[in-house]
């Protein structure tokens, strides 16, 4: 993670080195060109002596942008605009040439596509889209205006607009959203040097092509046929003796989970999609999957950090607050509640101090405690290895690590209680609250994602709130109430 | 996520299906199997009557299963051995054919893996490794005893000798780690049709070959031949006419994150590994790209979680305990920091014992918006967005956001606080509070993780801990003086 700040790293891949390369260089360009355009605002009239007018040079500094553009994949034109601050993306944006606007809008990040969609006029953004595959347009959709999707719609031939329809209706989270319709399709009953033939009218073969895929005339699937199985048979061959049958079919409304996890669990590059009927509606391919596994990692990361959508380092204050809004409010209701059971036992704190200060260490460690028990279940529930039957045993697991820990370092505190405060009676206190509230941690930290699951949502999100909720509470409450019958 | 638990879920892909149908099969099997077993040990002399004998009935479940496990893919057999508990596990590992021992290792998690093979004796594990291409016993190796590796290397040919050695002096995080040795080369000299012939001798190509690699004699890369260009062109085209440029070249002592990255930009299936000679040694392929992200992905939610590694939920009370103690005594020692901070206030809390009860709430809203910031820094900082020269500019946009934050919320808890203690003062001390709080942890939320970067450490890891310990030791100590100056 760190190696791009790292400047001992004695080597680097190519391509790397070259899109870091062209940051640097167009970074450098940019600034000579804030500079030559400072001149031109200065001297507005007839350049001096013999050197070039600045307006020339502006001109050539802009040519030198665009020349460097044109070498660069749309991939690392997207990543050098998510780089920049907003004035110079804005800037490079422009220049990059119109036929890929639409290529680097679908490589972007949500947040830097949005910033580009919004300076871009109807018409650029048709044109952009039109010039992308229906599955791409699909997942640029949401961001653009209905009356762009309307023009770009009436420009679709039928099959196509009938696709994209089908790729607009899924949930991000779907088998459907990861589709594309390059699916190249053959018939059973030709020979391998047919197939062959009918290979070579493409230029190309659609990226990520590893198998074909044998139907029958009402397109439902049979099997499929690797270039591998073609390049070593021979070329007499019929299609349907080296035919395999599709180690994993895929339907549209599946979870998007579950594909990813055929991809992991049996290495494929491709697979097929079909509708219940069996017919072939279109595949899946490995590049999808890797970034919605990747998307997907960063999702939960952002979470669980409480920030409800990616937000770009250069996003405004205001997007920033937008986005953090609802989390801090949250926390903000937990700690009230933990606050109002501290302000129930404020005479006993008046009496005896000390308890405020111990009183947080109570509280920390079950929320520490209860957070690795859910993490643990969240994980194992993600594998499919947690199931209702099991909660009993995990649940006596869960409480036996948690009376361990709980005598262990509630024995640790305590004792420390004890000498800071020469009160044997308030160390034992803080024992058995510490012990208490793990327990109660253990508990609960098993309970709220397994309910969740039950109940059919994602324990990944709001599991770490509710539990920390629940000690925070819990421990003032256990501690400060075990003090107020033993000690005050 | 929570698919496997929901009923309601209409379709399922084929493979996932057969692997829940075989899981569930196998669970029935294992509880007649066991009570079987009770039968024999009941009545150990001869069966009853007609009843066939119950050491019949066993051989024949155990026969079963045998079959049932012998259909099944290893990653499908990983799988269900990481659902099952420890005995179950060991029983159904035993039945499983010892010449598919190695592959389900590699395919089964650490803490799964960790219990298969202690319950393996020397010559097993031998056999197991044996099994396998020399990658994935080096994937294996640091979790088999030092007497098995030394017999696998005797067993070995001096080729792969010294591909075993290489692929297992690289770290897990280099690309060296994900790289196999199955490229298949070829010159540049001569026709598609010698390498097609070249190609049929193979009874099938190596998984994930979409290309070829063109050597020289020195075995220098001098291209990549995609397979897809061996069929659209006519054979008697020579390779140096259509092999292209590799698009991506990696080097052995890399960064995997690295390699990650560009599969996912120009979504490859396959990318040549060079020395720095430029000498082709190996190749990375997608699906180990794939199970490398998802691995990391799961890696960060258990080390923010706080769990040193991989923690299966079967796992015995001893080794989670173990796994997570660390943890818990970290954090021990800075909610005893905070606690001494609270300590240093005493005289002020029993003079104003609502000081007590509105702590916590300064305190915990500076560690939520702390995290939010280093989250979003963290995230940008491993998409290479984040650099020293802007941290100038992201400090002032987090303190902006900060004071936006602490005006509200403050002036929020402010109102509350006045309303509940019925004094003004207090209220204005509690904005103040939270204002100075949350500019404190929108400081240290981009300074850590900045640092961290500075020095080479990965700012995934151990941030959140920091920036909590901070705004709570400083939440306290600034509200508690605040009000000490203010009010007491």
């Amino acid at each position: 993670m760190s190696d791009r700040l790292d400047a001992r790293a004695p080597e680097r891949s190519e391509p790397r080195e070259r899109v870091q390369d062209a940051l640097v260089e167009i970074t450098a360009l940019l600034r000579r060109h804030r500079l030559v355009e400072g001149l031109i605002q200065e001297q507005q009239g007839g350049a001096p002596g013999g050197a070039p007018a600045p307006s020339a040079v502006a001109a050539r500094i802009r040519t030198e942008l665009e020349d460097k553009l044109a070498g660069l994949h749309p991939a690392d034109i997207a990543w050098i605009l998510e780089t920049l601050p907003l004035d110079e993306r804005l800037y490079i944006w422009n220049l990059v040439k119109a036929d890929r606007d639409g290529e680097i809008l679908v490589e972007a990040s949500d947040a830097v596509r949005e910033s580009l969609i919004s300076s871009m006029d109807t018409e650029e953004l048709v044109a952009a889209a039109e010039a992308l595959p229906t599955d791409e347009i699909a997942a640029l959709a949401p961001d653009l205006p209905q009356e762009v999707m309307d023009d770009v719609f009436q420009g679709l031939s039928v099959e196509d607009r009938e696709e994209l329809r089908a790729a607009m209706s899924f949930d991000e989270d779907m088998v459907g959203a990861l589709m594309d319709f390059d699916d190249v399709q053959v018939r059973s009953d030709v020979t391998l040097e047919v197939v062959l033939r009918y290979l070579r009218r493409f230029d190309e073969l659609p990226s990520q092509t590893d198998q074909l895929f044998v139907v029958d005339r009402h397109e439902t699937l049979l099997g499929v046929l690797p270039l591998n199985r073609i390049i070593v048979s021979e070329p007499e061959t019929l299609v349907a003796d080296v035919m395999q049958p599709p180690p994993v079919k895929l339907l549209q409304h599946e979870k998007a989970e579950m594909a990813a996890s055929a991809f992991e669990r049996y290495d494929l590059v491709s697979a097929p999609v079909v509708d219940t009927n069996g017919k072939l509606v279109g595949r899946v391919t490995v590049d999808e999957v890797l970034d919605f596994v990747r998307r997907r990692g960063e999702e939960e990361m952002l979470a669980h950090g409480g920030l409800r959508e990616e937000e770009d380092v250069f996003a405004s204050v205001w997007k920033s607050f937008r986005n953090r809004w609802a989390w801090l409010a949250i926390n903000l209701v937990t700690a009230f509640i933990a606050s109002r059971v501290i302000g129930a036992f404020e005479g006993s704190i008046q009496r005896l101090v000390a308890l405020a200060a111990l009183m947080p260490i109570v509280a920390g460690i079950g929320g520490n405690s209860g957070n690795q028990t859910i993490t643990m279940i969240v994980r194992a529930a993600a594998l499919g290895q947690v199931t209702q039957e099991k909660s009993r045993q995990l649940i006596r697991k869960e409480l036996t690590v948690a009376l361990i820990n709980g005598l262990i370092w509630g024995g640790v505190m305590g004792a420390v209680a004890t000498i800071l405060y020469d009160r044997v009676s308030l160390g034992l206190v803080m024992v058995l609250a510490m012990t208490l509230n793990l327990l109660l941690a253990a508990l609960m930290g098993v309970l709220i994602p397994l309910t969740m699951l039950k109940v059919g949502r994602d324990p990944a999100v709001g599991s770490s709130v509710m539990i920390t909720a629940v000690t925070d509470s819990g421990g003032f409450f256990i501690f400060l109430g075990l003090a107020t019958l033993l000690l005050v």
